[in-house]
């Protein structure tokens, strides 16, 4: 009896003081409010290289429990399966094509690249900037190293990182006997004549990269802690796990996968932090955080690569585990918990930020992403149905539903040249994700409707500047 | 103020609550009465088909939450990669060899066997007997068929189940012209001759399967309802996802992962249901509930077999596919939550349980389990650091720390011979979990050491009858 008594206390207590702390402020707040938006993007990450993906030896506390707190997507893509495509994509909402941000060879940009993304492309920072949004770029660019294509030139307040690859400017005479790929595998800083940039200046060459996961972070820490009373968007784009790989010194050998489970903890801890730091400014009840990748694993370099778990294939593939990525949503009150199989893509992300900003998208271009704040809400289902997977300006593969035709196929980084397949390959990717059974013959229907679509799909292109053949 | 004085109230109040709640009642009575143990056991499921072990398109919100709330282990195996063996391994907490429950040829007891798991051997179920433990046995046994071998015969107070494998029995007749290997893949119930049985008595046969993951389930229910008094253990071996995949009317078609997924989310929903009814009869804070399966995906049935995700291999074989199993581990209270790297087997837990409910184990054999209650708990570290991988009666392969030698290599369910390495392939298993990266010739001291130790774990093993090939 003592108890039922203090146990009623209790729930009319609690009940009196939640009601209190959430309506009155906590959720008025969120409606009235824009939310932010922060990216998280790793480099050369694989599908199997997170716990709650299924990596056994790796610890990622962080991303496992973001991943319960919010959504796990298992079907989420990148718009390619190396690194400039996929950023353009991901920034503008638009296939690389559209923009001429693909290639076939050299297929990112280079060091001695005279091309960027044009300034007609309007990324998610520009698109938020006229509803008020702060923005940050933080770490890697690749969208242009000169000064009309960086970030500050492309609706970014601010940037701080490295304007293309870790791996890039490979100075020979430093390396000594060592080939580029040995020296990628056991680097010296001085290997990589990579700058650090603030906003247009360079502050630091080459970069002392084995910090620089934690001066990313910091920098994202203050950048979130200066602007926590506007909206702020926050482009997180991690140079890691892409080789050289480099940690901090309390991260060195702390990982059973050895030196890239250690550059992944690092990243993990980088998570924790972001997170830890809204919690700390009570931007957590209005924050939209997403985490992924810009392509699949780097497999050539053997343990020092990741692994697409039991996806096929791995970067610079159309595969699946070149182009499909661990992608967390986590936002409380802004994302349902749960697993979402739906279809999403880094494209989806600019409709979806413009339209929980209530921002009007420009009707003056044709978007590939689609506004899944309806699945982020629980409310709804993903639009999308189809992924298109390029390999340089070439529609290598498409999936419709659950049905994936490959037309041409090629090794990621091997010497072979491009296969064509025809009748294409047909494989089904709810059944069969690892892409094993090929069963072209029985659908015979289902390789005519692709085919159509890519047709109408390469119709649709308007011919625009290759911005990756430049020098 | 108002608000911080309702704090006060509420943290106050809170205290005294759950000062009371867990001190006086739930503490004292986890000290007292001895823990109950459910294994949930399943046929043929891969590494990968779990959610939170990466599979992206069977849902599994069960083992998900489960896995989150207790401990999701990432190394852990099985006794063989194959049935008999396996569970041999399991309920003894020995190798298959000691027993000799293992063989080349059949390599699983058949219906004509006349042999079966040896009385002198001791079960989870016998050991536990003598400390006051219910005891049941529901699902499949395949340790025997005959009288003497049942699991009435083997400490189980109470047997519900099927002897053997589901695809026993084959009715040539009956099956017109497939083969078995394709009745496996389109089965009709009268294909396989399957006898359900209580006790020792036949209640059924032909065995309707689409039913049996649902009756299973309740009959476990029953078990647990009616035991509630006491402790129990119950070993909950599922039929499934073994072929001929069958399931409830219920769960046809929902899976987006085909066949083989709906039966893997109504062996979810089968956890959820087990997990449920501990709560409703309280006995949620005194029961160690764990989730394992018996061997790796059945390859060779392509989309109807399962994946063991980033691991190499499956069912039959000596790669971690073969005998890596997702492994849960649940209790509140029991169980700290997180994920598991350390080394476990099936093995371990006959001495895990005995240490739980502090039965003393025999000195008259080897137990090559070791108790992991321990971490469990969270308070220490297992004392696990080598696996045997048996192949029949013989050791293909050891794993000493992160190092796998494999002296013998040979496919599942191919044609192949087995494949003498000498040296041996040696993996870095921590680094390489999809043992890829063959590094004997780097460590040949490490070949030495565990070729030393597969002599000296060779020398130990007194021969005995073996049970599989009598007939």
């Amino acid at each position: 009896m003592k108890n039922l008594n203090r146990i009623k206390i209790i729930v009319f207590a609690v009940f009196i003081f939640t009601a209190n702390c959430c309506s009155s402020k906590g959720k008025e707040e969120a409606k009235t409010s824009k939310p932010n938006f922060i990216v998280i993007f790793a480099d050369d990450m694989g599908y199997g290289d997170v716990g709650v993906y299924g990596n056994p030896t790796i610890k990622t506390p962080n991303l496992d429990r973001i991943a319960t707190e919010g959504q796990k997507w298992t079907n989420f893509y990148v718009a390619a399966s190396v690194c400039t495509p996929s950023r353009a994509g991901l920034l503008t909402g638009r296939l690389p094509i559209r923009s001429g941000m693909c290639n076939e060879k050299p297929h990112v940009l280079t060091i001695r690249s005279k091309g960027g993304l044009p300034q007609k492309e309007i990324t998610i920072a520009q698109a938020l900037k006229g509803a008020g949004y702060q923005t940050a770029c933080i770490g890697k660019w690749h969208l242009g190293h000169l000064p009309q294509f960086l970030p500050t030139a492309h609706g970014f307040d601010y940037y701080y990182g490295i304007p293309y690859s870790n791996d890039m400017n490979f100075d020979k005479d430093k390396a000594g006997d060592k080939t580029l790929f040995e020296a990628k595998k056991s680097p010296e800083i001085e290997y990589f004549d990579v700058p650090l940039m603030r906003n247009t200046e360079i502050i630091e060459r080459p970069v002392e990269q084995s910090t620089i996961t934690k001066r990313y972070t910091y920098e994202a820490i203050n950048f979130i802690e200066e602007n926590k009373e506007k909206p702020f968007f926050l482009y997180l784009a991690h140079a890691i796990p892409h080789v050289p790989l480099y940690r901090s010194a309390e991260f060195e050998g702390i990982s059973l996968r050895g030196k890239f489970g250690d550059v992944i903890e690092e990243l993990d801890w980088s998570v924790g932090r972001i997170l830890s730091t809204l919690k700390e400014n009570g931007l957590d009840k209005n924050t939209l955080v997403v985490f992924t990748s810009d392509n699949g694993p780097w497999l050539i370099y053997d343990e020092q690569g990741g692994s697409a778990g039991l996806l096929r294939g791995g970067k610079g593939e159309t595969f699946e585990g070149g182009m499909r990525e661990p992608a967390i949503f986590w936002g409380e009150g802004l994302v349902k918990p749960g697993v979402v199989m739906d279809m999403g893509t880094t494209m989806d992300l600019l409709p979806t930020f413009c339209k929980l900003a209530d921002v009007k998208l420009r009707n003056d271009r044709i978007y590939d992403g689609y506004d899944i704040s309806p699945v982020l809400s629980g409310e709804g289902k993903s639009k999308r149905d189809m992924v298109f997977y390029y390999r340089g300006t070439d529609v290598f593969a498409i999936r419709k539903g659950a049905y994936k035709a490959h037309f041409y196929t090629q090794s990621g980084y091997g010497k072979d040249e491009r296969k064509l397949q025809d009748p294409p390959l047909l494989y089904n990717l709810e059944i069969d994700p690892s892409e094993k059974y090929n069963i072209a013959d029985q659908y015979p229907e289902i390789i005519q409707e692709i085919t159509q679509i890519l047709k109408e799909h390469q119709s649709s292109i308007v011919p625009v500047e290759n911005q990756l053949d430049k020098f």
